[in-house]
């Protein structure tokens, strides 16, 4: 294993593999949606290259079958230790392709079977908590650059370059909003949180780890195209929702979901990119990548506050950490 | 637009398409997650095809960019009316992709749009309500088969033959533990559910449009892999669980959460393709992307008797058919 940066980790890549024809992430819980921004910008960005993503165990016991050596798989674990993903790690060696982990853990599992390793701060402040998606993003920028030429990879690195100071700088403002957030949804036994485009496993970790997880607060979650296909049903007066809005091409269907929940007196929180001025660092070509990593930053004020005023702490676990399962 | 086989339109499409690198599933709602195992076999099973699936406002304002000439897009649309999935079938075309609709409505828009359909059954039986999620699956089948080749095409032929009347003989002895099912279940304002591997889709289906829309219960949905890295801590005596459990390679994550659903005294359903002999339509090598069919034919007996004993008809919607929106 090697810790470097982005660019050079694909670099080094490049020099023994001349052409891949796949990237697969692969994680679990928090750490598999961490990578969901850089599928979808692969998904988006990429002329040729497979793309998926999917949690350890699929890819343990039911990896796709052309995985080989010219597959590039990335996998992420916090720690470095969740067994699934040092496993899908391993596994993936095996099956030849070359792999790179994201850990916060320098002597981890994941760490010690990965190729190539990127290790990542997490406990600072809040743009730390996203550095993880933030770097798994990078890679794929790199991916798709050092292999077939982006177009837009010079207004990527200036939205990288800006990305932290952006979410640090609008944490000073939304304190008050956040204390108004927990307060309104204090006593709520079920939330429903949507997103879409490259945000759609925001909603997905908000729901299934900040909610779930560490709040053990019912947390259904879709994407809010998907919302108007069967579970809008639930929107009634009251009714507590959390959306989250992107500013890029998939705003549309944010917004359509945010007029229906008004429509129908939904108690809602909407956590808007346009609001934290994602656009002062993102140009129109690549803003839409950049939306997770703003609206996970910011809204991690939020599930301080909720915790706070709920006297749940965030660390708060009844099994794990603590069981064997 | 032409209704045909899904052996006689691949074949068609290969006259005038001599290599394709692309195939996309675009879906809304239940006809999305009915996509799900085909895009599951695409990727497992496929040698170079890149593939994807995804609703289809996100295919409206957010395709790939490699979307043109060697793509095949899917869509499907239960009416042909759903506006976004008609709307992504044109754009499909526009953008130079070949189409492939799959809708029960013969003379519909989706229909209209697609230059190939298919034309599916659902209203006669059980069986027919997995009509749409098994010809997308054989479509995928035959793309993979007619253009890289399939080892296991014979195979699947067998379990295409008897998947049907498998639905139709098990349907028969589940009465009674349907019936359990509704009476158990039937208090609850939240339901729990899991699956995993190609069934993973059939507890979205499950939570989103069974529960949700249908039934106006609040269903959060994971995989069955997904549930120990968070929503397992809501794991406690009596909470309401519905379990899929798969009869191929990724049982064992299915199997694992079951034992940690005992293990705290949940109350959980289990609705496994082992008991209802999955093995005897479907060999080894094929099982996995048959078990969604044979779950969801099965399950649409449960919540009929859950909506009987609700006296909420699966047909009662607050929005849906009703407004503009």
């Amino acid at each position: 294993m090697s810790s470097n940066t982005a660019e050079s980790i694909i670099k080094a890549i490049k020099k023994d593999h001349k052409a891949i024809k796949q990237v697969l992430f692969v994680g679990c819980g928090a750490s598999m949606a961490d990578l969901y921004p850089a599928y979808y910008f692969t998904l988006r960005e990429s002329k040729s290259l497979q793309t998926a993503i999917m949690t350890g165990n699929e890819f343990n016991f039911d990896a796709p079958k052309n995985v080989g050596q010219d597959t590039i798989v990335i996998s992420a674990s916090l720690g470095g230790t969740t067994p699934e993903s040092v496993e899908a790690t391993k596994h993936a060696r095996e099956l030849g392709a070359t792999t790179i982990a994201l850990s916060h853990n320098e002597g981890s599992p994941i760490v010690q079977a990965a190729e190539y390793t990127i290790v990542h701060g997490f406990d600072k402040n809040y743009a730390e908590k996203v550095e993880k998606m933030t770097l798994a993003l990078k890679l794929a920028v790199e991916i798709v650059n050092q292999y077939e030429g982006y177009d837009y990879y010079e207004e990527a690195q200036t939205a990288f370059d800006g990305i932290y100071d952006l979410i640090e700088d609008q944490i000073k403002y939304v304190g008050p909003s956040a204390k108004k957030f927990a307060e309104q949804y204090k006593d709520e036994k079920t939330i429903y949180v949507m997103a879409s485009g490259a945000t759609q496993d925001v909603a997905y970790s908000t729901a299934n780890f900040l909610f779930m997880e560490m709040q053990w607060i019912a947390a259904p979650n879709y994407n809010s195209g998907e919302y108007f296909h069967g579970p809008f049903e639930l929107t009634v007066k009251d009714a507590p929702f959390l959306l989250y809005a992107n500013d890029g091409k998939t705003r549309k269907m944010d917004m359509r979901a945010l007029t229906f929940l008004q429509r129908f007196d939904a108690k809602y929180t909407l956590i808007d990119a346009k609001d934290f001025g994602l656009s002062s660092i993102a140009g129109p070509n690549v803003i839409d990548y950049f939306n997770p990593m703003l609206l996970t930053g910011v809204f991690r004020k939020y599930a301080e506050e909720l915790a706070a005023a709920r006297n749940h702490p965030l660390s708060k676990r009844r099994y794990m950490w603590k069981l064997e399962y």
